[in-house]
């Protein structure tokens, strides 16, 4: 039974690193498709969803059968219920990476602004907090989770530095004001994508130290 | 150890409420603010956060003990995986409301709109979704929570329209360019609060049914 339950919960973990590969594949192919205008990458990303989909639903599955035969305690059970926790951010980043893709189509129907913003720059950030969250989770690395969680600023500091950049650009950059407002909402995902590596951070930190530093000031 | 038991789900059930009794009245307020263009009840959504906050720590650790002390089986062990999910929901529900009352008092900042947009019947539609989504979640009525699922469609109708007619309003109505900007935001949050809500209803239906309809079209 214990071997077994080892082996159930390896192949658990398994699963959340195929889960995070994909989800990972799905943001960096947005936003290179962002970058390059590139209508078939975007399509793609779009059509990779039902992947992230089907996987949240497979691991869910996993967790809760895990939970209801083998009753786990102490470590093993933060394990899961942490599991679940990652599963549920890493579906919702697969559908910001979709979100992206849909604002780099209707971006495709105007031309390109002629404005250096630092879209590429924050796109590394939320992307390297991504890749370095589910690092944490693999090494459980407490230490670097919390290091990734003050990053989050960063992002944020990107986000508001876009916003105003697009908000005070010269009139006929403003024209179609669709383009603004796309731009604003690609720099919303992006930001949300490293909150939602945040969470990952927290739940990493609450599996391998016990500690629930949710909603709290971390200096 | 039974009797225990089920005076804890009890409680867990009653926190749970309390919680969604936060939240409703949050983005209740939100709206309300948004609409009379009251700042000081945006203020007080905005500081109103920290008791969400709370709650959904102490009810995701109550989750954890009932799980790791009492092992719970079937309906119990669906009812405690679905709260942790709602929890979450309702807490993101929570981050929804800050997210307009922000909005709102960039708002004020300018004169209003000279246009009639449907915020408010979609406000209406978002928050009769999040009602009966938690008593569907009460009542353990999967029935009303499949029709609720349904709904989201409308309230996705809504921000379309409102997109569009946003966009394509007189230039004089289109300035400054970040009232536009505020109020697409507005209702980007209203259209997450019903997916969210939706994603209780799917919660409750697993929990009442054992049926996970996540990511499945609803006809």
């Amino acid at each position: 039974m214990e071997r077994h339950f080892d082996e159930e919960l390896k192949n658990l973990k398994e699963k959340l690193l195929r889960m995070s590969g994909v989800v990972e594949e799905s943001i960096g192919s947005a936003i290179k498709a962002l970058m390059e205008r590139n209508a078939e990458l975007s399509y793609k990303v779009i059509k990779g969803d039902d992947t992230v989909n089907r996987l949240e639903i497979e691991i869910d599955e996993l967790c809760l059968k895990l939970l209801a035969l083998h009753h786990p305690t102490a470590g093993d059970l933060r394990f899961i219920t942490s599991t679940m926790k990652i599963n549920s951010d890493l579906e919702r980043i697969g559908d910001l990476a979709v979100n992206i893709a849909e604002r780099t189509l209707d971006l495709l129907k105007v031309p390109p602004l002629k404005l250096r913003l630092n879209i590429p720059q924050m796109a590394d950030a939320s992307q390297a907090m991504l890749k370095d969250s589910l690092n944490a989770f693999v090494n459980k690395d407490s230490k670097l989770a919390y290091e990734v969680c003050k990053r989050d600023d960063v992002v944020d500091g990107f986000n508001h530095e876009i916003f105003m950049e697009l908000l005070n650009a010269k009139a006929e950059n403003q024209k179609p004001v669709e383009r603004v407002i796309d731009l604003i909402l690609v720099a919303k995902n992006l930001e949300r994508v490293a909150d939602h590596s945040t969470n990952i951070c927290e739940d990493v930190i609450y599996m391998v130290d016990g500690k629930n530093i949710k909603h709290h000031i971390i200096d």
